[in-house]
This record gives structure tokens, C-alpha cells and sequence, in this order.
């Protein structure tokens, strides 16, 4: 079995559809979105359907990606990873070299397991989990004065935050009676105490969540809370949770009421459906829909093993993206859920796609002769459609774009006005940005004209439930790593956040030593730096 | 006083940036972030200041922007505006012929206004709110048992939504004691629904915002929020305000406890500080701030009437856009404010720009042979930092970014670990990727290395205040506005938005037509849009 990528234009496809790439699909033309089109480009795997008749492509392109999917062996790669690979790294330089595997954290359905060791050790934390959230169901767990918790404050930053917010509001709907979830994750002092001045306390659980124990800003404000605590007379200790590492500098039982643990084969932007997301989740949601989350995103991992593109949409939505960034020439794509408990689910996104694939070499350590990853951005339609869809249907750039609907609401909650509900206003909406994106409108006056060729897919599910937000979850965490497998580069590392935090470890060295010595000019050893400081009003009182 | 753009191809110095562009200022040469550069880059207006060491510009490019702005007349414009000019047009065309007076509401100070019936107008709607509030506070106006109202909950989308939210959740700090707003945008019924199972309706305010009186999210949600005032026992007209254009279908104080008015020549997503925000600004915290707010936004619309690029930051902005984007070939722009409170300042800003100017044609409806509006997105730092950091570092892809900092924090609540306060590593961070983007880093190891050249900006104020956060709105619409002179567009219409409504109204007769009549067929008038609503599964009782 192959680990071993190719360069995207070492591959014999990638000249072909370079050439296709002269005249795509022209999505305009009379004729061009046929029913049988429409009908037939679509694609179903757990619950979800993917319909992407509005993409630039057709019969012989899509036999073409299929050929570049073959070729570079995505699938084979797929499949090497969810077995334990050791994909993250980089040949011939110093690297991470782990394993990549969040997918064994939900392949506790089907025995045995892809790797059953990992998948041993989620199953064995779930069970933890469990015991746990049976405690404070049964009222064994309380806090010092004999009562319930009631809220929990979740403090984490970047994957231990983004996708555990997004999962929470996304299933708010299905918030347990009496329990709610607040996040801190930003060094900003303000977030925290924004956070800290709603809430009691005493009823209040802290689940602090670090793979490394050594985050900066959550270290920073679990010690501004554990303050918070002591001050209000609490024993932080009988409060707070830890979800990190074994061995890590947080892996100390002692100072928390519980402890949760995730492990190195699991990056922080693919841990949602790891402790990092499901101590939280359970508390807000309830173990079986913890249960039903990690159901959708296995359904949706098991599908994305299929070969064949026409029946794979992570692997589909995964070649669209190549197809429309490298060969069409798009930089960015949008995430466009219509479905306002989506709200923070393009943030997540941006994340998991942009720090995976945000990288300028290859898996050699050789520049890489194309594009990787595009910006992802999005806010939930149809508010989307009242700010920035006028430049995605009529500004200068191509904006390729996924819309994520549902059917039926979260609350079954609606009205009827002028004959239709809000619901059907919604999908309706829906369905016509897709049409319009992509058919354009020709018009006598040039400021109502629309040139269409606009790329884009829908992603529609029945409801918006722990199961479909698993399956929908899993969907892009496997389309993510399908690009970053087409650009052969290492979707799993993130080096790129080194400089930043060296240079903010030497700012602050300036800044602290100026508080201890007011005659502390750091401009000795740090030109630019120090000027910096300086510039921006840090240094008000120097006399210089 | 030249109203009348050039298109920015066919300005002298066009093609001299064009020269200048294959040679940008290098960031990364040894010595060329000078402490010299650092400290004179930068320019203060409204207590805000711009640092710009971090562009890739140097004085020949500055003296070559300055030229650019002269001859687009950039600034005269920007004054015609604010006098009445018919800016939103397209020549020769059917085009909304409208005035372009948003600065109007806050050119309040300094008498004789520029424009002096429409800041009348914006002057008595400030004396009704202050009455309106002043009633409130005095415990004059209740609710029907004769309680004071604490909630209010705003309905309204696009330019009644972003704009106003992102002012609301950046101003928190400074609410009332028992006031409290909550926001309803979306037509997904889950919104509405989200927000009125939390809320006692019997202390709330209801304030439905549209300018045209016709939007259909906003008529939607009213329609289902008075249903659950209705069905609460409660008078919807004893709760609800109006705010919307004179004459619209809104304009009807019968049904409303109070309206409110704005106007033609505000265009939604300039319509922050006018009535549209400053109803619910009001409630939440205060007359007093409210002319915090306008008056900070006022300073920053003097500043910006400046010719001198090196003095004005709003033009210094729009010049970089346009540099970055039209001759080093960016195609997006992030934001990224280091204060957790600006949230979703980015989101608005998002809107603010993209739907100004996201357009193709010139205002004299010319296809632009140039690009316009950049993508804007961005989401608070530090927390970016641990997301999609890693792409601006080291993607293939460069990101300009514009830094947003303050120096102290709002609540003033921090703890001092390892020598520096919380507020101070944020600060550091800012700072340090500011440097991190533009310097760049060598390395033996390729995936420790980082090109650097990454241009941006830093934008750092005192403190996030009223007065500060009316400054920073303003500079922002400032420097869309005048992008859009030098773009030579009309950055005030949103034709782009129309195709897709008129398709959606189509969708919707056919999920009407079926509701009524499980014979009706909508394929034999709509062959793609029936055929998209069978795809999407919203017809599956169909036999065919």
C-alpha cells in the first residue's frame, strides 16, 4: 500500500485537465442544467447529499479527476491513515512524525477497528465520560454546597475551541435541561471576564483543554479563572476538568476534579470528536447524542473509503476544490450554511482547511510549483445574501461555493406568510443562489447583468442532528485531507505558527523588562522590535 | 468640484505603479525595517493610529500614490459626497440616482453642516431617540404591568444586522445595568425561535429595521415574533418600534409604540449610525454614548477630508488596498482585530466592503478592465493565530492584513503571570506578527521557513470606546468609498443581489403551488428550478 505522494503536476492528468481547463463546462449555455443533469449529478453517503450539477465540470472531466484520484492515489493514502501511517511528516527534515488518527476516535461501531489500539483508547476514555456524566445526571457529582452544575466554561484555544463551538451551537436545540456551555479562548483579558461576570460560579464546572499543556493563552486564563475561583472562596481543584496529553505539563490528576485524555496521533483541528469536543458536548448534550455524533461522522468516514468519485462526496467536493483552485484559478471558496445554528461551522472550517493546507512545500520539503490550500470564509445565508453576495454574483473575482442546508428546521417552529414557511423560504433561497451563481442573467443594462459560470455545490441533509453534524463534520475532515493528499503535501503540521510566537516571546521579554527597570531599552538587541513597541504608544514614558 | 471618475487604467500614474509593482519595496533586506521607518510610518487621526512600516511601500511608491490620489480626485469626491453629490449612479443608465449622505447623521458638531437638511433630519430622529430614551429611563414608558423594559430584541438583516451588531458586541463593556439586546436576521425560523424561548417578551422591545419596509427576512420574522406576542397575551403594538424609510409599508406609527426614520440617501450598510443602529445603541447603552459614538465617527470623517496621503489613514488605507490588490496581485484582505469584542467587526466590514465594492462595471457601465473589491474576511487574533495563521504564513497564497489593537483592555480586569499581564501578550502577539509577515525567517529546514513580504497594517486606539469605535466605523467607510472612486464604480447600489431574490420567488411558487395541489408540476415552466427542488428531496411525495 502506497503512503508515497506525487507532485500534482508530475501526474499525467494534470496536463489533460490543464487543457480541459480552456474551456470547462459553460455552466450559461441553453441547455446546460438539465434535469437529467441535475438528477444525476448527485451523490449520497450517510444522510447527506451532495448535488453538484452547478460545478464546471462533466462527463469527460469527471472521468478525469477520477484518473488524477487514481493516479495519486488518494484513496490508498485515505486508507493508509485511518491504519495508523505515520503521515505527518516530512521526508528527509526534522518533523512531527505521528500518526493521523482522529478517524479511530469514532471506529468503535464496526469491530474490528482500523487501529485498534487508538480506537481502544477513545472507547476507554468514553467510558470515562460516561461514568463521569451518569455522576452528575444522578446528582452524585455536585459542587460544595450539595448542588447541581449547571454551566461549564470551556477553556481552549484554536482546535480546542473553533470545533467544539461549532458543535455546541450547532446543537443548542438539543441543550439538556438546566446546562449551558460558555467558551473562553482569546488572550484578551476581556473574553474572559465578559465570560466570568455572567455566571455563578459555584454551579460552574472549567474544562480546561491543551494536547501540549503548555498553550499560552489557555494556561494564561485557566490561572485568571482558577483566580476567579479562589476569589469567590471556591477550591478550584473541586472544579476544574483537564482534557490534554498523557505527560503533558496539565497531566497532573491532583489539581483537577477529572481528567480526560487525547493523544499525539490526533491534531488539535481534527480533535472534535475527541475529548477536546465530547467532555463539553456530553455535558450540554448528553452522552447518546455524543454517541449519535460519533455514529455520523464513522457512517461518513466509512463512505469517504469508496473509490469510485461519483459515489464519494468527501472525495468529490476534495477534487472540485482542486479542479476550481489549481486548474480555474480560484483563490478562495465560501462556506455557506443556511442554517443559522451553523453560524461558527465556516470558522471551524477555515481552520481545519487553512492550517492544514496552508503550506508551500511538498512532503519532500521541495517548494511546491502550485497552489495548496484556498482561504475559506462564509457566514450562514440567507444573511450572507443581504452583505457579501454582490461581489460572488457580479464582482471581479470567482468565488467557487458550498451551500449546507437541511430540510426541516432544528425547533419545528414556524409560519406560514404568503403561502409558504419560513423553512420554505429558506431552501428556496437556497436553491436560487445555486441557479443563479451558475446561470447568470444577460440584460440590456450592464449593472443588472450576472455572467454566471459561478461553481458551486449544495450539501443537504434531513436536520441539522448530532448525527448529521457528525456526518457533515467528518465530510469536510476528510475532504481537507483528500486535497492535501492531491497537493502531496503534509496536511498535518503547522510550522508556520513558530515566528509568530518567538517574536511575541521577545516583545514580551521588552515589556517585562521595562515594568521591572523604567531605564530597560530593549532596542540594543532589537531594532525592529523595540521600534515597534515604540511606534505603537507601548512605551509612552521613554525619554530618549 | 469633479464628480466625474477616471478609470484606474487610464491614470498617468497607472502604469507607473504598474513599473513600480515589479520591484516592491523588500521587507525582508537586512535593515529594512528601520527604527527611522517604523517611527514615521504612521499617521494619526481620531486617536486612532495607522502604522504602516509593515507595507511594501517606500517613498517614491507614497509620492506615486499621493499622485494617484490626486489625479483619481479621490478627495474631492469624498468632499462632494458629504455635501449632497448624486453619487449612487450609474451614467446612462436606469440607476437608483440617489445621494450618498451616511456622514450626514454625525456632521452634527461643527455648524454649518455640509449638508445641511439631511443632518436636520439626522438631528431631530437624535432629539426623538434622546426622548424616547429619556422616558425609558425615567421609568415613564413600561410594560403593560407597569415594569421597566430590560431586553430588546433587534430584527432586521444585511445592513439593519452586521453593522449594528458588530457596534453592539463591541460596546458590552458599556452596557446599562438591566439592559440587554438579542438579535434576530436569518429567515430560518431556528433563529427567531433561538432567541425568543430565552426572553420574558413582557420586558421586551421588539425593534424591526428595514429601510424599504419590504425586506423579506425582516417582514417574515416581525410577522412571527407578533405572533408570539400575540400568543404571549401581549399587544405587539405596546412592544414593538419601527425603524424604516418614510413612506414605506412600515411607515405606519399605528402599529408601532414609536418609529424612527431614516432615509434614501443612507445606503443599509452605511446606515450604522444612523437610526438603523442607533435606536438599539440607545437602549442598550445610552444617549451619552450614543453621541460618543458620532462624535468619535465625525472626528474620523474631518480627518479623511485630508489630501495628503501621509496625513489622512482612510486614504492611506484605500491606496494600500488598491496597491496590494490591483499591482502585487492579492485577491483578499483579512482583518484581524486583537480585541475579542470586535468579534464581529469583521463580519460587517465584510459586508461594507464587499457589496460597496464588488462590482464589474464602471459608473459609466463599462466593463472594469481591472479587478475591484478584494474578499474581506477575518476573525479576532489571538485565536486566529491558532487557526488559519499558518496559510497567511506560509500558504502560497499572500494575505494582506490589517492588525487592530488597543492598548488598555475594556474592563480592566488582568493578571500579571510571568511578569506580563494579559493585555501585554495580546499586544506582544499583535506586534509580533506584524513583524513575523513582513520580515519572513530563513531556515535550513524549507518547512521552517517563511517568505515573508506579507504586507499589513496595524490600526491601535487607546481603548475600545464609544468615541473609539465611532472612529474606527468611520475610517472603514472612509476607505470603501474612496477605493471605490479609485476603482471608478459605483460602490452604493447592490444590483448584484436582485437575481437571486426574483429565482428564490420562483422556487417558492412552486413549494406553494404544491402545498396546495399535489398535482401541481412546476418542471413544464422551470425546467431547472423544479428540477433542483426534486434533487434537493423537497418533493418526494412526487410520482412520476
Amino acid at each position: 500500500m502506497t503512503t508515497v505522494g506525487k507532485d500534482l503536476d508530475r501526474l499525467a492528468t494534470h496536463a489533460r485537465l490543464q487543457e480541459m481547463a480552456k474551456s470547462p463546462y459553460d455552466l450559461t449555455a441553453p441547455n446546460s442544467l438539465t434535469p437529467e443533469r441535475i438528477a444525476s449529478y448527485r451523490c449520497r453517503a450517510a444522510g447527506i447529499d451532495l448535488l453538484y450539477a452547478t460545478q464546471r465540470v462533466d462527463e469527460p472531466t469527471l472521468d478525469t479527476l477520477q484518473l488524477l484520484a487514481d493516479e495519486s492515489g488518494v484513496i490508498n493514502q485515505f486508507l493508509a491513515m485511518k491504519k495508523g501511517a505515520v503521515l505527518n511528516r516530512i521526508e528527509g527534515y526534522e518533523s512531527e512524525n505521528r500518526q493521523v488518527l482522529h478517524t479511530a476516535c469514532r471506529d468503535i461501531f464496526h469491530p474490528p477497528a482500523q487501529a485498534p489500539e487508538a480506537s481502544k483508547q477513545a472507547t476507554d476514555e468514553l467510558a470515562k465520560l460516561r461514568d463521569f456524566l451518569t455522576e452528575l445526571d444522578d446528582n452524585l457529582l455536585l459542587n460544595d454546597k450539595g448542588e447541581p452544575f449547571t454551566d461549564m466554561i470551556q477553556v481552549g484555544i484554536g482546535g480546542s475551541d473553533l470545533g467544539p463551538r461549532a458543535l455546541y451551537i450547532g446543537l443548542a436545540a438539543h441543550l439538556l435541561p438546566n446546562r449551558r456551555v460558555h467558551f473562553i479562548s482569546n488572550v484578551d483579558p476581556d473574553d474572559a471576564h465578559a465570560v466570568l461576570q455572567e455566571l455563578d460560579l459555584s454551579r460552574t464546572l472549567v474544562n480546561v483543554v491543551s494536547k501540549s499543556g503548555s498553550t499560552l493563552e489557555t494556561l494564561t486564563n485557566e490561572e485568571l479563572v482558577r483566580t476567579a475561583y479562589s476569589k469567590a472562596g471556591l477550591d478550584p481543584n473541586h472544579y476544574f476538568l483537564a482534557v490534554t496529553g498523557t505527560g503533558s505539563p496539565m497531566d497532573n490528576p491532583d489539581r483537577y476534579l477529572r481528567s480526560f485524555y487525547m493523544f499525539d496521533y490526533i491534531g488539535g483541528r481534527y480533535s472534535a470528536t475527541s475529548m477536546v469536543g465530547l467532555v463539553m458536548l456530553g455535558f450540554a448534550v448528553g452522552y447518546d447524542a455524543v454517541i449519535e455524533i460519533l455514529l455520523g461522522a464513522n457512517d461518513m468516514d466509512r463512505a469517504a473509503e469508496e473509490p469510485e468519485i461519483r459515489k464519494n462526496p468527501a472525495l468529490l467536493l476534495a477534487l472540485f476544490c482542486v479542479w476550481n483552485h489549481n486548474f480555474l484559478g480560484s483563490e478562495t471558496m465560501a462556506v455557506l450554511p443556511y442554517s443559522q445554528a451553523l453560524l461558527r461551522f465556516p470558522a471551524h472550517l477555515q481552520q481545519c482547511e487553512m492550517e492544514s493546507n496552508g503550506k508551500s512545500i511538498s512532503r519532500e520539503g521541495e517548494p511546491l510549483r502550485y497552489d495548496s490550500g484556498p482561504i475559506i470564509w462564509g457566514e450562514p445565508g440567507t444573511n450572507g445574501q443581504h452583505a457579501f453576495y454582490q461581489l460572488i454574483h457580479q464582482g471581479t473575482t470567482i468565488v467557487p461555493a458550498e451551500f449546507i442546508g437541511f430540510r426541516k428546521s432544528q425547533y419545528s417552529q414556524d409560519i406560514m406568510i404568503k403561502e409558504t414557511t419560513s423553512q420554505d423560504k429558506l431552501l428556496a433561497n437556497l436553491l436560487a443562489q445555486s441557479l443563479a451563481l451558475a446561470t447568470g442573467q444577460k440584460n440590456d443594462n450592464p449593472n443588472k447583468r450576472f455572467s454566471g459560470n459561478r461553481p458551486n455545490s449544495i450539501i443537504i441533509a434531513d436536520r441539522l442532528t448530532p448525527y448529521s453534524l457528525g456526518a457533515l463534520l467528518a465530510l469536510y475532515e476528510s475532504r481537507i485531507v483528500m486535497q492535501g493528499f492531491l497537493w502531496n503535501i503534509n496536511s498535518f503540521d503547522q510550522e508556520g505558527v513558530q515566528l509568530g510566537k518567538n517574536l511575541a516571546n521577545r516583545l514580551l521579554t521588552h515589556l517585562a523588562g521595562r515594568r521591572k527597570d523604567p531605564s530597560y531599552h530593549g532596542g540594543d538587541t532589537d531594532l525592529a522590535g523595540w521600534a515597534m513597541l515604540k511606534a505603537a504608544g507601548l512605551m509612552d514614558d521613554e525619554q530618549e
